[in-house]
């Protein structure tokens, strides 16, 4: 059982890891769990600069979908191994965690359906395909298409937190609310606290050589590569913002796809997941578009998207599609655009490995975190 | 001969026109010296907020390259067209400005070579095509692959002017120095002048009846109609940088294309053009790179394309190109970024028109604003 340094309160003692993680998010998670169980006797430390998961990450507004109609044949195998993680199909010599806990948000086979601009060949008859709102949809301006019964949701947080305690019970070290940088060396790192009027403040600095280290810091891992090792890549990011469509919904309700976004059935209604259409610049800070003049948090671009797809999904242009009045008001996070599009890792030096995950990490995550592990396995 | 308001001393008395082209870059002073070919009766205000050209306009940095190898066979017809007029190939009658004048920037046939990533059929050996300066080019790196003997430079601002003079010896008023905005019934004018202190202030303002509103304010007119007539469209924009690039260069040295880049000849050095990859979003503000650490004012993913084709031209990895040190440093410019990507005109209301050229206007911009002029003519 490795040890967990939650707080500053804790004292940190060790100077050297064989591996250190920096990032605790999906990525970060997934291959500490994946390198313990390929090296038990590894000495890993996880971090990450908040909690479990980072409440300011990629991984928890994460949509959590799986769909086969996602998955090109090259990476059959990939997102095969991932599903069966998800749903915990898998043994635990295999990196199996179980299936979700009782307390968790349940892994549930809702079907997908998705609309293109034509009827396509093989379409299935829109009232065949479960249960969804009344008024969520056009019918006339939707024609069957591609319907997915096996199609998963599942809360990409839970499994990260179940990947993180998993490598915590193998040995592994954790450490949260921590800054880190790596170093030529290892890992910089900068234990943060929280003062009375409350201001995060630097509590101690702490240099850990480290063997490898693995950079799982999501969309900022590009930048902070780049300027703590100089090392250029061509990744990119976009910031995604989900905004919350109060239409009802339940466990049997199905995810709707039409117009480019995917209505995903959660806590009792939806979140629109819109399509990352291309990177945001470096030095883009987002900002909210307006509607009829009126500002609002979300931003233009998707606020196009979102208003193209209104005749189909009439219920966007109601009052259900909370769209706020600043860009805090809707969830939103910065995603990691790895160049190709697909998660990966790639070796930065010999000490160094970059880990992204993106879009599609709820289809192939897992087993790219476990490419990783076997690449980093001696 | 219509009446030229270039400052504030002038004074303004006319409260109706027939048309009001709002923007005297490339697209609307071509727009208005159709219009007055069309009908030559015409009560025409064209108006600007800088000068003639705009400093701070996209038609000034332009490329100004014109070459068949862009033009698809469905824009045959109004590139040539756009051709003629560029060499002075057209009457009077059809809209012709004659050749540029002696002290304007010439017209040149310099041929374009573009470099494929394989070597094309038919491609032209190397040492065939014209003069270029040694070192600039890694002959192997680059393959032969297509050549236009045609293409031609020009300026684009020289042919700007040429438009609005013609559009003022035919009667049409111009007025500079004066922001504009669309209303239901013409447009509101702003005046301004300079003050001691070099404030720029709204001298005086004045509503203007207009029977029709033509919008032709660049990469800011998409902007300005929705902002001023709650029109919604889905055109973007991007902010394009063009670096100077030190390689001595003549009037004989060819256009070069490699790895997405345009290196075009120009003042005894090359303008290096970038490819537009994707629209800039919503609220972004242009902001420099960094180049090994160290600022530019190059931006990010400018930088990119240009790191990855220094091995085919070696002659962007020296001290030749001019990265600068901050935004301003680089001369760079919004560019409208109409939907389909060719130059296009869309009517708004009744009475309200937007015109947008963009990266293609070098290529058939005059074409497309006599596509409006004749749209306009009753």
């Amino acid at each position: 059982m490795g040890q967990v340094y939650a707080h500053v309160g804790q004292k940190f003692g060790p100077r050297r890891y064989d591996v250190v993680v920096l990032g605790a998010g999906r990525m970060g998670a997934l291959a500490a769990h994946f390198l313990m169980l390929a090296r038990p006797q590894l000495n890993l430390l996880l971090l990450d600069r908040g909690g479990l998961p980072n409440e300011e990450g990629a991984t928890i507004l994460s949509p959590g979908l799986w769909t086969a109609l996602d998955v090109p044949p090259e990476r059959l195998e990939a997102a095969e191994f991932s599903r069966r993680l998800i749903v915990g199909d898998l043994v635990t010599e295999e990196g199996g965690l179980g299936p979700a806990g009782p307390h968790e948000a349940p892994t549930l086979r809702r079907g997908l359906i998705e609309w293109g601009p034509e009827e396509q060949a093989g379409g299935v008859p829109t009232p065949e395909v479960g249960e969804w709102p009344p008024g969520l949809l056009d019918p006339a301006q939707l024609f069957p298409a591609r319907f997915d019964p096996q199609a998963l949701t599942y809360s990409a947080a839970a499994l990260t937190t179940r990947a993180a305690q998993s490598a915590v019970r193998a040995g592994a070290d954790l450490m949260l609310n921590v800054e880190a940088w790596p170093t030529p060396t290892g890992v910089r790192l900068h234990r943060l606290s929280v003062t009375n009027t409350h201001e995060v403040v630097v509590h101690e600095t702490h240099d850990v050589e480290a063997g490898q280290v693995v950079v799982a810091a999501g969309a900022e891992g590009p930048g902070l590569v780049e300027q703590a090792l100089g090392a250029v890549t061509h990744h990119a990011r976009a910031y995604r913002q989900l905004p919350r469509l109060n239409v009802p919904t339940g466990e049997r309700t199905p995810v709707v796809r039409a117009c480019g976004l995917t209505l995903r059935p959660q806590a009792g209604g939806f979140t629109v997941v819109p399509g990352i259409h291309h990177r945001d610049p470096h030095g883009y800070q987002p900002t909210g578009g307006r509607l009829s003049g009126v500002p609002v948090g979300v931003r233009r671009e998707t606020l196009q998207d979102l208003l193209a797809a209104m005749e189909a999904v009439p219920a966007l242009g109601t009052a259900a599609l909370e769209l706020g009045r600043s860009v805090g008001d809707v969830p939103g996070a910065w995603l990691a655009l790895p160049e190709g599009g697909w998660p990966l890792h790639q070796p930065l030096t010999e000490r160094h490995w970059l880990l992204l995950g993106g879009e599609r990490a709820d289809l192939v995550g897992p087993a790219a975190a476990r490419a990783l592990a076997l690449g980093l396995t001696p």
